[in-house]
């Protein structure tokens, strides 16, 4: 299937290009700067700003599938409100409007986010967690959930939306956004670095590694839509770790030690990242969707995708 | 208080305007056209396009609450989604974060709409009824309600969703849209003339008086936040009635035959307008919103909004 993959320069677009090539996917990909994503396995790129019709029309004209990985996330959406209603809401509606009148119930999958939840959270989080996003970006991404849903109601599009957890390990950012710090966790420790955690040591989160992530997209782009719920979104089945387990079995793989992560919670942080309650994810694992297995196979997919000039 | 009504030429705006100066508030009226609106209550008006970010910006200036009306309806949604997105979606989004920036946690009130329930809907609807909308313009409304409770879960906005029922009876429309049928059945009959209705005798309709409608929002504006639903959005409690019942009432406040009304069932419209389970409004009530009362009074409130022009 020609699948284009949008964003698909940023850290889960790298990771998704060749694992749908292997999967026999020819590849479209679309990004504001495309340098590389060939050698990744894209067969054709379209470089230039999703906002722009005709950069999308260029884009879509041979897809026959679309996963829709471009985004204004988090921090940077509550910094540009105006540019994130832009690209994640206008935006995404326009390329799903778009791609339905281009072709009859083709398929759509949509990046979306635990971000949609909000917090405090309800023990346990399970398919039937009423969505109260507290970030701009969350409500984003729920008002594109509820959009898309319309559209496959309507049989104009066959729409999945995937809500994704925690993805380790981010490359470092380089001003150090706060919220990254499970990602730079690893980079720290790698490289035999000390690291202030935000966060306190029974902290909570949500976790995948971006290699499981891109088989879950793989995996979307396959799952039948009449098996969806009504929703058409699920909630990816993250391992859910304490940060102490976290620090003890990267320190571990590494032959690091545990006293290079030090703590100074931000009650903030804490609250919107760090207290993450079991979670149940039994529609996505139904249709087939699964996170890494184990913490040690979670920290060991994470840690292989650290190059060298990230550590 | 000063209360900006957008879409305050419409035919709920148009109601609303008298109703809120004989409150107390100073009205400020905005709408692509507003002629008659001084002459209705307004204190002043700004006449342009709610697009038009310094439209806004003149309208929102000295506003101390919005009553958001403006909106591109069901059937015109439909015939241009992407004026539709624009108005119904960016615009409000658009409209609900200029205002929040403006003032600390100003009252907006969303004229959102049964729509976003969808079809088929389970007996009976409730404050607890997914929303599963089928038609476009009930996705924007229900993608607006998130924005809007994301807003005052963040504590940027004191937004109340109020969602509408069926009013009657709108003025006659010219192209004899066809979901107008339930007022263009009061026109009709009370002008003498034969209609031929695209529902089922038995077809059940939620309906509510524009005047009525107008009092819902004057309440909206007065309830207080804190004790609002999670989802912000109160699902008006609008009165069932069949279509037999409806035909009868009005025939015997004109003195018309029933037999003026003929019935040419449209599947569609049957399905989408006409099998309106019974409503418990609870959420609703609890906060003071009221329906007509008794079908006399919502047929009575109804034929005195018939100016002479529109029989």
């Amino acid at each position: 299937m020609r699948v284009l993959v949008t964003g698909a320069a940023g850290f889960v677009g790298r990771a998704l290009i060749p694992v749908l090539a292997r999967s026999g996917h020819s590849v479209l990909a679309t990004d504001q700067t495309c340098a590389g994503l060939r050698e990744a396995g894209a067969e054709q790129v379209f470089e230039g700003d999703i906002a722009d019709a005709g950069l999308r029309s260029a884009a879509t004209a041979r897809a026959e599938a679309i996963i829709h990985l471009a985004t204004v996330p988090g921090g940077a959406a509550e910094i540009d409100p105006v540019l994130a209603r832009r690209i994640n809401v206008e935006t995404s509606m326009a390329l799903s409007e778009e791609f339905a009148a281009s072709r009859s119930a083709g398929r759509f999958v949509f990046a979306s986010s635990i971000a949609v939840l909000g917090d405090p959270l309800p023990t346990p989080v399970d398919d039937h967690t009423p969505l109260r996003p507290r970030m701009l970006y969350g409500a984003h991404k729920a008002m594109i959930e509820t959009w898309l849903a319309t559209l496959a109601r309507r049989g104009q599009l066959a729409a999945v939306s995937v809500r994704l957890p925690g993805i380790v390990a981010r490359p470092m950012t380089p001003a150090g956004m706060k919220s990254a710090y499970s990602s730079d966790l690893f980079h720290a420790i790698a490289a035999g670095r000390p690291i202030e955690l935000p966060v306190s040591p029974g902290a909570t989160m949500w976790l995948m590694s971006v290699s499981q992530v891109a088989q879950c997209f793989a995996r979307a782009v396959e799952v039948d839509p009449a098996s969806l719920p009504p929703s058409c979104a699920v909630t990816l089945p993250a391992q859910r770790v304490s940060m102490t387990e976290l620090v003890g079995e990267i320190c571990e793989q590494c032959n690091a030690s545990p006293s290079l992560a030090s703590y100074a919670p931000d009650p903030t942080l804490e609250a919107g990242f760090g207290r993450q309650p079991p979670l149940v994810a039994a529609e996505a694992e139904r249709l087939g969707f699964a996170h890494d297995g184990t913490l040690a196979s979670l920290v060991r997919s994470a840690l292989q995708t650290l190059t060298p000039e990230h550590r």
